[in-house]
């Protein structure tokens, strides 16, 4: 029940094959549009087999689509993967766009950013895992638990809220990090300056509700310290001071009551 | 040159007592208009001396004043400091405002957030220092490295700025964990499956330049991920739904050229 052929070698791809192979269920194919990505791939985890083309499928328990989200529901509806179990690993994605041709498909989403040029330990990464039907579900925990320790079933919707709490969490969080350096980096200080707050706030946000730490001046309501920033906001870009007004509007009405 | 008394005894005051004290420049005298709060500080430090009234202010070479923004300019117009050095701890407060009645003034402001009830080591916190005059300047740099390996000097408008991009990694990232908390416990998920995506957000911030390594689906212009993330929000809360686009747009159009 173990035989998996990852298809796409980007960042998810490339990630979960490592790890698959890493806890001893070695892809038996790695296929990718771009024949050098899919050779590189197989030839870091050892997998004879790979291809730039979906006619070279070769038979398996599962078919890992690690590709765009707008690439998946086209993928599972090819002849070549008619009738085969087709798993997706996103998070925006519902499990219904691979319901065509096949009885048994299933979701296996890793809630975490991965970089191919980075592969992480996958053993505290949440997976959420959905299936078409009881028995892949526990088969997709299955292989799921082999390299995490810390697996969820999550339905469609859940999912969905999930993949949009990531949004905020890590691109919205990371965006910040870069207006942040360019406020300070166009007053010539260095960006670093401002790591060891960085750092502060993830270990607050670990182990304590991030609603009951809240604090700055939207937080104390503090109207005269908020005008001064928009002021200075507005001078270096309109689209900050947009952001920085809907960001404190939003903390204060969240503590007015 | 190193008698100092701290005015204020809150999450800054505080901190910055123990600070002190922890590197053998403990502070003369604890002033906190609650009486019970000064005492307690004084206790914490072994300071001999404290008091809730202003009148009691023995000599010293520096009063700190740690008070919230909009009580400092109206402290160090008060009689009772007329003449004497004062130094302010705030980000967004210009030293012009200690001018009034004295000859040397000064800032001296971490760039940290503060729990009063959890002391943190100073060893690495960037301090800012502004002086009416170079040899203020001295002697509070001489005062800040004792404490922190990290000291600048910093003009009132760099210090805006830093105080600016200070919200934006602290306090602003904050609120954005506590919405994605929000998201994911309505869907009765733990909160705590966020823990190892926000611990990779702020490793990769670390020495990154995060412009660079910015993803998800603003970055893709993946225009149809955000339209559903949309519907979504807005079932949820308006409020939300308008921090997701306004910065999606800013992503969308950094990215655009």
């Amino acid at each position: 029940m173990n035989k998996i052929v990852i298809i796409g070698t980007g960042n998810v791809g490339t990630n979960l094959a490592v790890a698959f192979a890493n806890c001893g269920i070695a892809p038996v194919q790695i296929i990718s549009r771009n024949k050098e990505n899919a050779q590189k791939l197989a030839e870091k985890i050892n997998c004879p087999n790979y291809s730039y083309k979906l006619a070279d499928l070769i038979e398996a328990d599962f078919y890992f689509l690690c590709t765009n989200d707008n690439a998946i529901q086209h993928l599972a509806e090819s002849t070549e993967l008619h009738g085969k179990t087709v798993i997706h690993t996103s998070g925006s994605t519902s499990i219904d766009v691979l319901r065509k041709n096949r009885k048994k498909y299933g979701v296996f989403y890793p809630l975490q950013t991965f970089n191919k040029h980075k592969i992480i330990d996958f053993d505290e990464i949440p997976v959420c895992i959905e299936g078409s039907d009881s028995e892949i579900e526990q088969e997709l925990k299955f292989l799921a638990e082999k390299i995490s320790d810390n697996v969820h079933l999550v339905n469609s919707e859940q999912r969905l809220k999930l993949h949009i709490a990531a949004v905020f969490v890590n691109n919205f969080v990371n965006h910040l990090f870069a207006i942040a350096n360019e406020i300070i980096e166009r007053e010539n200080l260095q960006a670093n300056m401002l790591e060891q707050l960085i750092k502060k706030t993830l270990e607050n946000a670990i182990g304590q509700n991030p609603k009951e730490i809240q604090t700055g001046p939207a937080r104390r309501n503090d109207t005269e310290t908020i005008a001064k920033h928009l002021t200075i906001l507005k001078s270096i870009s309109e689209k900050y001071a947009d952001i920085y007004k809907v960001l404190s509007d939003s903390i204060i009405s969240l503590y007015k009551n």
